[in-house]
């Protein structure tokens, strides 16, 4: 199979795990889902809702359930526990466009939540998207052992917590110099990155393997593939960010160098940046070796990942 | 023992307490706790310890810990799922003080976290702390049991999220006006309370049954002084607020009034308020009737909670 078609394959494999997981959020976000005596409100659960059903490719929900599908594991537990680390990544996105932070007014083509509806809303719903990600977590419908949901969230706290994702957009913010902190060199930039979108990255293999029962050396693998691969998205991002319009991101392309925020690509130049990609992607590909052919989707997923820019 | 002697033990109790768990919360937001290769960030850890460490009666950290003792469960376990509760109750005043929602600069007699750092800053270590108290909440050393531990995690999520405490903060934020709704009557301002504040108190006395293996009639009880407990509290509350000083309060007093909402004393009027705080009073000392003597430090509690205004 050539290249191109192998890529195509996948899309579409992509699309459909992503219309499953757009299913079960949007249940997830109904009215049926709630205690009638504490309903949420109206304006809160749009808010909710505009913030996480408006597109996406739920990249990290596909790389849980297709990390479960190639261990033999339960994929329902792994639709659930994608849900809701996609959850967490779409609150982040809700709070890092706030006027305070990033201030953007659009993403994936549509107003921003705080543009939509305002600011105070924007917060909360933030605030309710994580709290419901680890609802849903916790739940029993998630795994029948409780010592893999706990496991589970103790995996999606670290993940998004002052030591990683939370972590990694303050670092983002100094980076801008707003707090007259120095520009980060590129080992600098490496740890914000892999803070900031590293470390949900890995949480999706690390949760595919908790919730298949795999083993510590082949839980160890999927990390390190999930390291590898974190690093490579986000080297591809800035690439992509580096060259493309505002019109085919769907939000504002190029704003990194607008605030002066370094990039990796801006510090090592486009030829050293694509060579780290190469390496990362040799270190992904050794990671899953010992998986043989089953582990085929996630190296498409990394190609898919990596051929978006390179 | 006459009634002013037994508030002062209570009090004496309370504040044992509380140096218990700002012991525990100082060492959860020291950098010992942490993974070396993932730093928090100075300025996101200062500002957790500037929004956790100021003080507080840490009244729903005790109230896991007393029930627990009441039966006989362990009380180091009860301490860490309190400290949980109350990063989760820090993180929501630190949003709520914020510029776009209730606009506080000054929380316990001290600048608010927007102030003292900045606003940015301020939305991140809140989004730090939830995630924080879910860490605490499903790590091993919370309880041996791990399906307690994720049933303490569900609790926890259920009193935080949109049909709880966030939904309560969104319902407060409507009942200004600000998103063109009609003031809330009697009936809208309790269920606003019993989800902005109540939930999480009540939270309290479900944790503390669950970590103590309470059977279900018992956990109803105590669910049942829960959800009678928050209500008094907030009644009380209003009351103090109405009747007391910026200075006396360590915030601004009367500040729901300039925002035009309306309390329930202020719907209802001192005389049936108080009235009100009563009849809760009646239900929450009938709830604990089955526990016997064990349960009269949560009498006290409650005694102490309306005794600061009735």
């Amino acid at each position: 199979m050539s290249s191109a078609s192998s890529v195509s394959v996948f899309a579409l494999t992509l699309n459909r795990r992503a219309a499953q997981v757009d299913q079960f959020l949007e249940r997830a976000l109904s009215p049926e889902g709630e205690d009638k005596t504490k309903p949420w409100p109206t304006r809160l659960k749009n808010a909710m809702r505009h913030g996480v059903l408006g597109g996406g490719k739920r990249i990290r929900p596909f790389l849980v359930i297709e990390t479960v599908a190639m261990l033999g594991g339960d994929e329902k537990c792994a639709l659930r526990a994608g849900a809701a680390l996609e959850l967490v990544h779409c609150y982040s996105l809700i709070h890092d466009d706030l006027p305070a932070m990033d201030d953007d007014d659009l993403r994936r083509g549509r107003p921003t939540v705080h543009c939509a509806f305002d600011e105070a809303t924007a917060i909360l719903a933030g605030d309710a998207l994580l709290t419901l990600a680890f609802e849903i977590m916790a739940a029993r419908e998630t795994h029948p052992d409780a010592a893999v949901r706990a496991e589970c969230v103790t995996i999606l706290a670290k993940a998004a917590g002052a030591g990683a994702m939370v972590g990694g957009q303050m670092l983002d913010l100094a980076a801008e110099g707003r707090f007259g902190d120095p520009a980060p060199d590129a080992e600098g930039v490496r740890l914000l990155q892999a803070m900031k979108t590293g470390a949900m990255l890995t949480a999706a293999l690390e949760l595919g393997g908790v919730i298949a029962g795999a083993d510590a050396p082949r839980r160890r693998l999927l990390e390190r593939f999930g390291r590898a691969l974190g690093a490579a998205y986000q080297i591809a991002d800035d690439i992509l960010d580096r060259e493309s319009t505002t019109e085919a991101l769907g939000k504002r392309a190029g704003k990194d160098r607008g605030k002066g925020k370094g990039t990796l690509v801006d510090l090592l130049g486009m030829d050293r940046a694509r060579a780290e990609c190469r390496e990362l992607s040799a270190e992904a590909m050794a990671a899953l070796e010992p998986f043989g052919p089953s582990a085929d989707t996630l190296r498409a997923a990394f190609g898919f990942t990596v051929a978006r820019s390179t």
